[in-house]
C-alpha cells in the first residue's frame, strides 16, 4: 500500500490556476479520513482521523494518515476543517498538532467541543474557529461554505470549497434522514443551489454505495426500543458508540417513559455525553442519571446501563460482563441491547460477547434480530439524489474501500457523469483540477503509520511481519558461546522456545546436531559469528521442519568470549 | 472451555437401563461435531469432525474433538456413524482411526466415497458399512434407523437410535428444501412415524435457530446464475465449497446453456467432484470439462472456472487472483461469483478478496448483493416442523454456539416441550436418558485439541497465549554470560529483538542498566541463574514500559562459564 498505483510517478508541478487534491487516508479503506487541498502554494486540510487495525496488523493501537507529504509544508496549512467528531475524522488531530500546534481547527460547535476534550487528554490546546451551516469563511485562497448534513452524530457539515480553479463539494460523512430527531436535515436546497452554480468536482461519502435503497430513519428505532423496555424483566444494558448522541437520547427517553434510572459506563461515554449535554445536544430529564456505583443498589428492573463495548472490545465493560469478570453479574432475565453497527473486522469479537451473554441466560437483542440500529451513511438511493442535485462535472468517490469506491463510481456514471470525468483514487494518489477537468497526475508515498503504546511510526511492516510469524509459529532461540580464536564451543547450546508447541525436553534431540555442526565448522576453521549463526539456524530449522512440519522463527545467538 | 460447567463434577455410574450421551464437540461451537452414546457398556459414535480455528488461536491448522473420554475404551466402540461428508462431521476421522484402525464406519454411499479419498490421503483404509435411507441396522445394542435429510451436500442422513432406554432421534445437519435438485426430500413422514412411536429425545441441528422463517430453495439460485452468465462480458470465476455438489451442478448446467467450458481448480474441488461424478451424484455433460491449463488458451468469454477459496483462504487460487499473484490476471469485464456462505471468522479475509478483485475491475457478485447462496441449515420455521412432528419428550439442541442452542431451546419450549425436559449442554457435559427423562448428570474434561503441522495436541493453551503475546508485542531476548563462581559478567549483554518495534540502536540505552544491575547482584553475592534472569527481566521490562508503554515478551538467558 505504500505506493498504491505502482505505475504512477511523482506528480508534475501544479499549474498556477490548478487545485491539487491529495487524499492521505480514507480512500481504499474505511477510516483515517484526511484530504489535503492545495492552491497557490497554500494548503487546506479536511479531516484528520484514525483507522482501527485489522487482524493482520497485530498489536497496533491505531493507524494514522501518513503526514509525510505535508511534513515539510506545515506552515502552508491555512486551516484544518473537521466535518464531524467521529474518531475516523478527528482521531489523528492530536498527532498532527504535535507537529504544528497552531493550525487553526475549523468545525461546528459540537465537533469542536468533542475535539477539545480529546486534545486536553493529550495536553494540547486548539486554535479554534467555530462555524455553522450556511456560513461562508475564507482561509487563505480557500473560500469555504458550510452546509448542514445529517449523520450518526449531531452537527455534521459538508463543505464547499471555492478557489479560482473551481468549486469542489466535499460531503463529509452524511445520510439523508428525512425525519431526524433534531430536525436538522441534510441541506438539499444548498446542494441544488451549488449544482446550479456549477460543481466542478463532487467528493462524496461511499461507505454505503453498495447498499440498495435508503437508510431507515433513526426515529423508527423508537418503537423497537419501547417494545424491548416493555418486555424486559430485569436489567437493561445498552451498548452503543460513545458519540451517538441521538441513540443515547432515545435510550434515555425510553428509560424515562418506563420509569428506569440510567447510568453511563465507560470513560468515553461519560466524557462525550457530558460535552453533548453541556452544549445542549443531549437533553437529560432531571433525576434520570445515577452514578454507576448506585446502580448496583437499585432493583434490576429499574435500571438501564448505557455503555461502550458494542464492538466486542475485550477490555470494555460489556465483554467483561459476558466473561463474568465484572461487578454486574449477567443473569437470566437481563436484556442486553447492542444498538450499533458491526464494524468490519469485529465480527468474531462481537459473536463471542453475544455467546457469553447468552450462556448466562441474557436476552441479547442486536441488529441481526431487531431493528435497533440504522446506518449513519447514505445508501445508494440517497447518493443518487446528491449526484442529481449537484450535477458535478467531475466526480471522485471518497471514504470507502475499493468495492465501495467502484460502486459509487458506477452510480455517478448512471446519473450521467462521463466515465472519463470519474476519478477513482486511493490514498496518496494526486488529483489535479485544472481547466474544469479532474485528472490523476501522479502519486506520493502514503504508508500506514502505526501507533503502538507511546510511539508513532516505529512499528514497520517488517516488525508486523515478524509479529505474524511469531504469532503463528512462535520462536526458538539458540545461544552458543564460542571461543573467538578457535571457534570452539565454550558454552551452550542453550535453547529457549516460546509458542512453538515443542516441549523443552524435545530439544535434547537437536543439541547433538548443533554441537556436531559447530564442531565441523570449527574443524574447517570457521570463526565468523555470522557464518556460525547461519550454521545453527540451518541445523535447527531443518530439524524442526522435518520433525514437526512447522516453521517457527529461529534466532541463533553467538557470543564470543 | 476445558470444563464448561465448572459446577459439574464427574458423572455417576450409568444405570443399567440408561443411555448416556456425551458430546465431545459441536455444542457451544459450530464445528468438530461428535457425540458418544453409551448403553450396556458399549459405545456408538455419531460424526467426527473438525473445527476451524478463530483469530485468537493463531497458527493452528485444525481443532479436533477431545478423544480423551473414549481413549481408554476404543474397543467398546461398535460403530462410527457419519451423517454426511462435510469437514465438520468427517474431518477428524483419520485422527480417530489412528487410535483404532478397524472402527466400522457407517454412512451413505457418497459420504463413504468422500471419506475414502480423505483416508487414502492419510494412508488409511476404512472398514466401511454402507447404509441408505429407510434402512435399519443394529450395531451392538444400538438399533439404528437411517432417514433421508436434505442438506448442502447430497446423501445426508438422520439417525434414529433405539435402545432399551428409549428412542433418540439425531437429525445430523439438515434443511427442508421442498424442491430439492435431486428430488430427495427430508423424510417428514419418517419423522411423523417416529413421533407416533414416541421420541424420547430429539437432538436437532441448531445452526440457524436464530434465523426467522424458511431457507429458500436451492433451485431459486438458478435464474440469478443465469442472469449473471447472460451479462458476463469475459471470464466467469465461481468460488464455492468443494463439497457442494448441487451448487457445482447448477454452475455446470448454466455453463452448458451459455456455451462456456468449465475448469475445476483446487485439489479438493477436483477430488470431490471426481468422487461425486463417479458415484453418479454429479452429471457432467460430455465435452464440458476442460483442463485448467487449457483454460488460458480459450477466449475469456467462453470460460467458467470453478474454484475453492470462497472463504478468503490466503493460499487459494481466488485470493491469489485478487492479489495478482496467479496466472489468471483479473481484468475489467471479468465476473467473480462467491456462491457460498460466509463462515464466521472469515469476514475480513473475504472482504480483502472482494476489494482486491474490485480494484482490478472485476464485477464481484456475492450473497451480499445477489441471491447466489442459500443456507444448508433449517431456519427456525423448519425447526418448528420437526419439533411438532416428532413431539419429543426431551429435547437437546446440538450443533451450535450458545446463542443458537438457547434460540433452539426456546423454539422447543414454544412447541410444548416442558422447560425441565430441555437440556442445554455443551461439549463434555454428560446427559443420561433414564426412565424416559434426559438430565445433565456431570461433565468430563473436554478441551480443544489443536493440530499444527504434523503434531496433534502439542499446542497447549500456554503456547497459544505465548503466541498471542508474541504476535501483539514481539519479544526481546537478552543473553548474558556470567562467571559461575563470581557471578560477574563474562560476555554480553547481547540483545536480540523481533516484532518489538524498537530499533536495535535504542537498546544501547538499557545495556548499561543491565550491566549495573548485574554488577550490583554480583557485589551482593548473587550467582543463582534464576535470580540473575529475574534481575535482567525486571530491568529490561521496566525500561521498555517506561520508554514505550509496551510489554513485549522478555526472555533473559543466563549462561554460566
Amino acid at each position: 500500500m505504500s505506493h498504491p498505483h505502482p505505475e504512477l510517478g511523482p506528480p508534475p508541478p501544479l499549474p498556477a490556476d490548478g487545485l491539487r487534491i491529495v487524499p492521505l487516508g480514507g480512500l481504499g479503506e474505511i477510516g483515517r479520513n484526511m484530504a489535503v487541498f492545495e492552491f497557490g502554494g497554500r494548503l487546506l486540510v479536511i479531516d484528520c482521523g484514525v483507522l482501527f487495525p485489522e487482524p493482520d496488523q497485530p498489536g497496533v493501537d491505531l493507524i494514522l494518515p501518513d503526514f509525510d507529504y505535508i511534513r515539510g509544508r506545515l506552515d502552508d496549512i491555512e486551516a484544518l476543517v473537521l466535518t464531524h467528531a467521529h474518531e475516523d475524522h478527528i482521531g489523528a488531530v492530536p498527532y498532527l498538532l504535535r507537529e504544528r500546534r497552531d493550525i487553526p481547527i475549523v468545525g461546528s460547535r459540537l465537533t469542536l467541543g468533542l475535539v477539545d476534550v480529546k486534545l486536553s487528554e493529550h495536553r494540547l490546546q486548539a486554535v479554534k474557529v467555530e462555524v455553522a451551516e450556511n456560513e461562508r469563511r475564507r482561509f487563505g485562497p480557500f473560500d469555504c461554505e458550510f452546509i448542514a448534513v445529517n449523520h450518526s452524530i449531531p452537527d455534521a457539515l459538508a463543505v464547499a470549497i471555492r478557489t479560482p480553479a473551481g468549486l469542489v463539494l466535499h460531503t463529509g460523512d452524511f445520510k439523508m434522514d428525512q425525519l431526524p430527531l433534531d430536525g436538522r436535515l441534510t441541506d438539499l436546497g444548498a446542494f441544488a443551489r451549488l449544482g446550479a452554480e456549477g460543481v466542478d468536482l463532487l467528493m462524496s461519502d461511499s461507505t454505503n454505495a453498495e447498499v440498495p435503497g435508503f437508510v431507515t430513519s433513526e426515529r423508527e428505532i423508537a418503537p423497537v426500543i419501547d417494545e424491548i423496555f416493555r418486555t424486559a424483566e430485569k436489567r437493561i444494558i445498552v451498548a452503543c458508540f460513545a458519540s451517538h448522541v441521538h441513540r443515547v437520547q432515545q435510550i434515555m427517553d425510553a428509560a424515562q417513559r418506563h420509569g428506569r434510572k440510567v447510568a453511563l459506563i465507560g470513560r468515553s461515554m461519560v466524557r462525550n455525553m457530558g460535552v453533548a449535554r453541556d452544549l445542549g445536544y443531549l437533553k437529560v430529564p432531571p433525576g434520570l442519571l445515577v452514578d454507576s456505583r448506585e446502580v448496583e443498589e437499585l432493583p434490576p428492573e429499574s435500571v438501564v446501563l448505557i455503555c461502550t463495548g458494542s464492538q466486542g472490545e475485550p477490555m470494555a465493560a460489556l465483554s467483561r460482563m459476558a466473561n463474568r469478570d465484572h461487578p454486574i453479574r449477567i443473569a437470566a432475565g437481563d436484556t442486553v441491547l447492542l444498538a450499533s453497527s458491526l464494524v468490519p473486522g469485529n465480527e468474531s469479537a462481537v459473536n463471542k460477547v453475544i455467546n457469553g451473554l447468552s450462556r448466562w441466560g441474557a436476552r441479547v437483542v442486536h441488529r441481526g434480530n431487531a431493528r435497533v440500529h440504522v446506518s449513519g451513511h447514505a445508501a445508494s438511493g440517497e447518493l443518487l439524489y446528491v449526484l442529481n442535485l449537484t450535477k458535478p462535472s467531475n466526480f471522485m468517490p471518497i471514504h470507502g474501500e475499493w468495492r465501495h469506491l467502484r460502486a459509487h463510481a458506477k452510480l455517478a456514471s448512471l446519473t450521467g457523469v462521463p466515465e472519463e470525468n470519474i476519478v477513482i483514487a486511493e490514498d496518496g494518489v494526486v488529483v489535479d483540477l485544472v481547466d474544469g477537468r479532474a485528472r490523476i497526475v501522479g502519486a506520493v508515498p502514503c504508508g500506514y503509520v502505526f501507533v503502538d503504546g507511546t510511539s508513532v511510526g516505529d512499528i514497520t511492516d517488517v516488525a508486523l511481519k515478524d509479529r505474524r510469524i511469531l504469532g503463528d509459529e512462535g520462536f526458538i532461540s539458540i545461544v552458543v558461546v564460542v571461543d573467538s580464536t578457535t571457534g570452539k564451543l565454550a558454552g551452550g547450546p542453550e535453547i529457549t522456545a516460546r509458542g512453538s508447541g515443542i516441549e523443552p525436553e524435545a530439544f535434547d534431540a537437536v543439541i547433538p546436531q548443533i554441537e556436531q555442526a559447530l564442531h565441523e565448522a570449527a574443524a574447517s576453521g570457521v570463526t565468523d559469528p555470522t557464518q556460525l549463526r547461519r550454521t545453527v539456524r540451518r541445523t535447527v530449522g531443518r530439524w524442526v521442519h522435518e520433525t514437526y512440519r512447522r516453521r517457527p522463527m529461529i534466532i541463533p545467538v553467538v557470543i564470543e568470549v
